[in-house]
């Protein structure tokens, strides 16, 4: 931590700063600089709030060096995190494909889909049995009814089953169900929710919030890890701009930026990322080209009927025709579906 | 509902909306344009699904025409509605003046600014006992015991008491304990807490999302709403923009712009409004000219040890000074405190 | 300039960066933290390029530490600036009222104009006479026809006369018609255009950009202010946001917080800052609360003919009444109209 | 142009907004829904006002149906245009990759830059020699020099050259030295200049504003080509968001979103549009992936050393290994290099 003093804080105001920093067991390293004065905190220690240093009297600035996440962070374990799906690994050479409805809405809609995205080459099913809707008069899913669904088409075809968990209680119930837990973009500083999933048993894709920083998205992260789950994957899906012609703004370049920030593997969702179905095979293939090292993709066998996002939802023939479109982009990067 | 189709729609596209349209017992009025065909849908009923319209195959674009929120709006109800907080009624001639620490942090600090903030003119104590928290290794709040802190400085001072509820399950405690809920900005779309004070049987202080639109804070209303509760007075606290040298932006439009849209009463926090105390005052200030029917003001006996948000709060003399500055202002607008 | 090292960042990589420094004739402060080496600048002369020593191989970070602003800053000069037009002077306890309509469109519209907001109590006029427009299909405004017009508007009624310049060339032209230049938002980074108003022998209002931070707001003031002219006041009118009930979101604590950073007189415009009538007298009151030192409001005879933004424009009596109850604010706030 | 009136609009203002329609020669279409009264507007002629009738007492909303732009909407030109740049044509199977510095610094430094990206296989050259610059004090561009230097690469290479125009009186003299102009992001809304540049005889490349939407982009274009040139080129360089780890977002869904919207070529610059050189490959990638038809990437023989962004550009080596990349990606959607 650099602390900045303002331009003419006076030597009783330093001498304060200092003493409070030796207080806590670190030395400090004084700069006299042509209009301010600034003050390096070192020693080794658990981090100093900072949030305080920045309200003493005569403080101008504090400039943080040490990353405010450790557990998520590269610095603290360079090498990549290899996420095991039983036997798929996200985060490695081959990207993982989620794909599914946007809501589970009868056997029939997810058993169709649930065979037909197999077929194409998924390797995941997704599909919402609660779900967080922003009017209180919307379809808000099928709850446990159709967290069975789920289980059953897993049993059907072989998927994995990825679906969302919207509050602290039903973790247990969802975690008996599926096989991985997404916390929704909604619910992505809900942090009774991350404490509940960080000691789950079962792997995490946590969604950026539509309006939170990749460092709070990190954050969010690191009190997943801290409670003990690193099972853990990061998924940007859009964030909100003053763009309306798109319902978000893929956020393109966290893909890179996240990989070199953490070690954690990085998924993207071109159908929340665009909101217009027309736009998610150029988006899909655009983020696998950025190195994403995986999709969630919503598909539906008719999204004219779908009872939540349809807008946004492939067709089950043109996710078909997409995975072979992926699978050459995929090629072209070193990594394979 | 209005239905525009794409130019060159064909008719066989054209028939299918209206028929799918008189299926759910509307009518409909045809235009067609010079470039496209233009479908007006008439008759009552429940509002339709303006999304799975927009997924039909030729349709262009959805204009909705009745606002998707019905109990928040004005339209439902043209006038303004009083929420009683004991003796005090939000929304009425006078301003209600909220006060207190970001977080309770032992007895003496709450009792300390209890005292002076009713000595000052505040009428409700503000404090937090649940925090939610962007780190994990932050000061998360002292919980049941901060609550029980709440309810002595009550009894001590007279104040009315609101803190925050962070999940369903906090909500029947803290009823036990607080006079007035509060739903902080990250929870503002967390709808399972949003059923939860609902159901809950006191008045409620809905913050809003630093996310999101006046639009979705009217659909968490009408959340609220719809599960019985109608004792709830809306909050602007500021929202997320690309100007760093503040927290947040305050939306000062949003005080005139909801109170035509909705005839709730809205409040404003210009403490988390702007992040930083030195604006705290002239922010205030402004609310209250632009209409404001209530503040929230973070205080604090000694805001650099504060052990969350210190940099936004104001010391207790400070709070005092404002009060007079409010009170000429309240005077000049036709209000009093 | 601090410099902050990567982790993990070579002694030689150290060794270049500290040369570099000592090159440019400055001095090094040394501190080697836990993790990252950390290097203060110290020493007297021209602001070193902090970008490019951010691209310097093994650099993390640069802090900066004095503000790339110089003239512009309260660290330079402490005291307000009060910018003369004629009698009157920006900055001080009296508020200057800038009224007038969006566009010159005829004499008639002009006159009635001027003598109504005369009458009412304003003080500069306002009326753009070349105008940028979004489409090229709208409006441009009447150019130097426009200019003559103003110049009778001033010669019957003895308002000031601001209005807008939209490219160097027309600088000249519009220093000989109008006593105060205005730089439109969408040209507040349109360097050629600042260079010629810096040059200029009038008073300039400066818009800030709609999505232009306060830093760059600054950057821009100082193009002018290094070029000679230091009658320099900055106007607030609103910023883009994802909020799209208002057309522009005010960002009312950009005046305290302007304030704090500049010493030149700070205005608000809520007709641009709002973009809806109903708004705007109650954003007019909030920006005195706060502390602004003028206003400047779109009026018009007949808002519904407006041939440019008429749809945030007062008529002429309700512009009469927002005088009063702007008195009754200012006085609350210690300040005159 | 459909007219919503308010809930309770009278049938006087009803029939006042009908009697207005009707006298510029259209017809209208009424329905009388439960709630609101909705007017369509038929008949063929030039697009009404909409500000202007938004503004008529009684209407709530109008909703457009014909976009604003004509000239560059494919509703107007359903086919790709094909922009010639000599022997290339911008829209077609073959990718235009331009590659080049920020700024022409000298003779050296360009020429060394010239050689590498044709080697590597770019066929433009890019180079700023009119530079705009947030800070007075930065370097602002060699001026006519660069214009030669640039001439003198054309001349040493065979790549095509293009630099950018500042302002309409750079128009001219810069477009008898370079092979296409280019208007930079801060000047997508300097109307003087669009004209200027929509006179011109060369092909034009526009970049959109980093807080400019996709629309107002269009409406831009529209600017240039009813002024009558049609050899244009749009840009995405990135926008503004929340985001602060990178210096703007590269709004990727812009790629095919304006596709639909524009027959226009739609070219992307990953280097301003993350700002740090280490995301400019996977952007560049993303962005052939998601069909864009060129790239524009900053290349310096020595980042560190460069007077002008260097932060954002690839070294040469790593340019020429950047270009293997984007061969394959370009080959895995059907395209070429």
């Amino acid at each position: 931590m650099i602390i900045v003093m303002q331009k003419g804080a006076t030597s009783r105001q330093i001498s304060h700063v200092i003493a409070r920093v030796e207080q806590l067991g670190r030395q400090v390293h004084l700069s006299e600089g042509e209009e301010r004065t600034v003050i390096g905190v070192l020693g080794e220690g658990r981090p100093l709030d900072e949030e305080q240093f920045g309200r003493i009297e005569g403080v101008e600035q504090i400039v943080p060096i040490v990353s405010p996440f450790k557990l998520a962070s590269r610095d603290f374990r360079p090498q990549d995190t290899l996420v095991a799906l039983n036997g798929i690994k996200a985060g490695g050479k081959r990207v993982v494909i989620i794909a599914g409805p946007c809501a589970v809405e009868n056997r029939e809609q997810l058993l169709e889909t649930a065979y037909a995205v197999k077929e194409a080459g998924a390797t995941v099913l997704r599909g919402g049995a609660f779900k967080p809707r922003t009017s209180p008069y919307s379809f808000q899913g099928l709850g446990f009814e159709g967290l069975k669904l789920l289980a059953e088409a897993r049993e059907a075809t072989g998927l994995l089953v990825v679906t969302e968990v919207i509050s602290p209680e039903t973790v247990p119930l969802v975690s008996t169900y599926a096989d991985i837990l997404q916390v929704g973009a909604r619910n992505m500083q809900n942090y009774a929710l991350l404490h509940a999933v960080g000691e789950a048993h079962k792997p995490v894709i946590l969604k950026r919030g539509m309006m939170c920083t990749m460092k709070e998205l990190l954050m969010s992260a690191e009190y997943i890890l801290s409670h003990g789950n690193d099972r853990l994957i990061l998924c940007e899906r859009g964030i909100r701009t003053f763009e309306p012609y798109t319902r978000n703004t893929l956020d393109i370049n966290a893909v890179p930026m996240l990989q070199e920030l953490t070690h954690l593997p990085v998924f993207v969702d071109p159908s929340h990322g665009t909101g217009k179905w027309s736009l998610v095979g150029p988006i899909a293939r655009a983020a696998l080209a950025a190195g994403a090292d995986g999709l969630m993709i919503e598909v539906h066998p008719n999204p004219e009927e779908a009872l939540s996002d349809g807008v946004q939802s492939l067709k089950l023939e043109r996710f078909a025709r997409l995975m072979g479109e992926l699978r050459a982009v995929a090629g072209a990067v070193g990594r394979s579906i």
